[in-house]
């Protein structure tokens, strides 16, 4: 690397006040929604306006050999997008334009910085919908969605991020622009670049746009379930009872008993039956109602208490449950937030092994499921004292927990992380599912497009 | 390369009667469905039983630096599976066996040698169903399905085999075997290889099992309509008002005058009325009748002459026409088979455009068209006398009128290929597609898979 304030002042000159170094913002860009925050603090921060600006960064950054670490939203929960020291943090999330919709082709095509809940409420106004909902779809950005792989509530029935991208704008290290991917919806051509940028976690380019893949608003009615089991394993064998049957609802999301009581705090209502977990399920589209019924019946004959409403309002309300748990456990102290996803039908085996692990580690681990598709997020809860940042290190203990989490995942036929991505927080583990050759040869495809090391280095692969 | 004949020697003694030399099965290895053949006779046809075979396969090619051409049934359009001179085919259309079948997960592992239709012929048996439906469905194996990156007729509505493939397993040109992907519905642990893998066309591994992502089979009725227009232009405007209302039919196939008037004399029906064109759309599920009407009431709006079916037979019978393209052009000479796709609104534009090319190049291409994604098959008809093998040349002037449609797809924001893949028919397109920088991208990717270039050399990047 030459010497670091060559990158900056080379940067400056080129694209003037878009790059910040003030301490405020640098800081800000070592950390993302995980807690955790990177080493040091970047050089500056590039705040791009334009493709134009991304690939001028990226030059300099070549021509200086300075890393680049990527950000939209800073929402991320695998610390894939902290930037640290003798690092340029490059921030895309001004570019939020959006370019074209078309009703006609079911396409819209947007700017990467584009909030994911800011689209879809243009969307619905012409009664279109971008399907993926990650939890976080308020805050994070759609180029973030697509760096990560995001999936969301809605998954089972509607896609994740890698079924709603069509295409991908994309700069390389050395500042080349490359149009991956296709306005149509069936697209042979070569081999699919589109889909390996999706999940890619800045680690083989900038994305600079996006051609998403769009669906209509769904018509009809919703249907919402809430159902109480007397334990977390009896409302796995439900959930999985529903996917078995052939049902499929829309949302199928399942908080087990530590989850449940501080969210139920956290909201000031009645403390739920001691032990007890929960189901929420809506059934859309014109058969909601009959879904609704025949899914309320699978559950009372799993050992369910069932209350069905048909009215969206009472339905948002009884989800709000499961959107708080984020908040609720801020208030139960420190939280490393897990994302391993097992095949649906492991999902009880797999709960039997988080109480294993609560108790061989000593450690308590409230966990909410996507039990529509076996996607688990168990939160390792502990007391750290956070640094002058207000970053806190995840201790040794934990990790160990964890450790075994990803371990027991992988024996059920699952895999370390459904939908936050890897990051900094999992690559050790991931050999582990790769395997080594694997791993190599992913290794090897990173560096044809990006032969310098020079973006995100660290994250994923490691160094 | 070292003496061929080493490299049967050696095949043979690892894989005695696998190893097939007859002069029948090597001359029947040239060639695929698209009429065209490589130069020269492989060495030897492969018929491997196991993965184990695939791999001692790959080990002596390596050893010996012999190209192997992998094969299914040899139902391709683009000569992708095609072996030659000095080649191996390996033929993986023995090993055949369904592994697995998990309801309660919705997946199914098989080997690639199954044909698409037995295996939805053993999942429908179980309310199941693996919804890539090529034409070919009941010719073609699923490996040759995930390796050209299959489409066909239901896309629109229920995808394509990139949206139904969760995972892969493959053998490297040194004979090492990879598991990628997984079984679970989420999954983002590194770069996305089993989509890279879908589509590549036998240069970057050999696919010896897939984890696929089943669907339940759809409740309810199914309703045809057969709606006639004055000309294509009109049936194509219809088929885009039906994307653009927000009808999504499961089928919606799109017949010109000349591809309806050769089905007609084919089956021994009436003759059509001169220049009309047809659409042959399907509803499914349990809104499938009101879909009909809305969409029947588009189609007349927009000058269709419309019938509609709620009888399934009567449906297939309708379908059969349609199924019936194939067979009807070897009635008119011999064709080559195109596969452009456009935005759907893009279709009346793209027949535009074929109209021109037939009148500015003195050719004959009757067409249908998947109108429900915009993927086209033109089908250019000639005169040419076949070699001793029965494979044709395609002549001069045929390709010059598809070069030109290539680059009239390419204007609408369309693409060179939808579904049957470039092989060695449409690779001297390919980077006109994807740009210089994407197309040498490309292909150092699919080196750090087979550094050696034994895997189908020549086909996609060329040589």
């Amino acid at each position: 690397m030459t010497d670091p304030s060559e990158a900056v002042a080379l940067l400056r000159d080129a694209l003037g006040e878009r790059v910040d170094v003030t301490l405020e913002s640098r800081r800000r860009a070592r950390a993302d929604k995980s807690g955790h925050a990177a080493s040091g603090t970047p050089l500056a921060v590039v705040h791009a306006a334009s493709i134009a600006d991304v690939q001028e960064t990226l030059r300099i950054a070549t021509a200086t050999r300075t890393p680049v670490v990527t950000r939209g939203a800073g929402t991320g929960l695998a610390g894939g997008a902290n930037a640290g020291g003798g690092e340029i943090a490059l921030s895309v999330r001004a570019m939020d334009r959006i370019l074209e919709i078309r009703p006609d082709d079911l396409l819209a095509v947007v700017e990467p910085g584009i909030i994911n809940a800011d689209l879809n409420a243009v969307l619905a106004a012409q009664g279109l919908w971008w399907a993926p909902d990650p939890a976080s779809r308020a805050i994070s950005t759609v180029g973030g969605n697509i760096a990560t792989g995001a999936g969301g509530l809605l998954c089972a029935k509607y896609g994740v991020v890698r079924d709603a991208v069509l295409g991908v704008d994309l700069v390389l290290a050395d500042g080349r622009l490359l149009h991956l991917g296709h306005r149509t919806v069936k697209g042979v051509t070569g081999l699919d670049l589109t889909s390996l940028v999706i999940g890619s976690e800045g680690t083989i380019g900038v994305i600079v746009g996006a051609t998403l893949k769009l669906r209509r608003l769904v018509p009809g009615e919703v249907c919402t379930i809430a159902a109480t089991f007397p334990g977390v394993r009896a409302a796995a064998e439900a959930s999985a009872a529903v996917t078995a049957s052939g049902g499929q609802p829309a949302i199928m999301e399942l908080m087990d008993a530590a989850s449940l009581a501080a969210v139920h705090a956290l909201l000031a209502l009645d403390a739920p039956t001691p032990g007890a977990a929960q189901l929420t399920i809506q059934t859309d589209g014109p058969a909601a109602a009959a879904e609704a019924d025949t899914i309320g019946a699978i559950l009372e004959a799993t050992g369910g208490t069932v209350a069905v409403s048909h009215d969206r309002a009472e339905g948002e309300r009884l989800l709000t449950i499961r959107r708080s748990m984020h908040p609720a456990m801020e208030t139960l102290g420190t939280t490393l937030i897990e994302d391993v996803s097992v095949p649906r039908s492991a999902l009880p085996a797999m709960f039997d092994e988080i109480a294993r692990i609560e108790r061989d580690h000593g450690v308590v681990i409230p966990t909410v499921a996507h039990a529509g598709d076996g996607n688990l997020h168990p939160n390792f809860v502990f007391d750290a004292q956070p640094d002058p940042d207000g970053i806190v290190e995840v201790p040794d203990h934990v990790w160990a927990a964890a450790d075994d989490l990803f371990r027991a995942a992988l024996r059920l036929g699952g895999t370390l992380t459904g939908e936050h991505g890897v990051g900094v927080l999992k690559r050790r583990w991931l050999a582990d599912e790769l395997g080594d050759d694997q791993w190599e040869l992913q290794r090897r495809i990173m560096r044809q497009f990006d032969p310098l090391g020079i973006l995100n280095p660290g994250k994923v692969f490691g160094d």
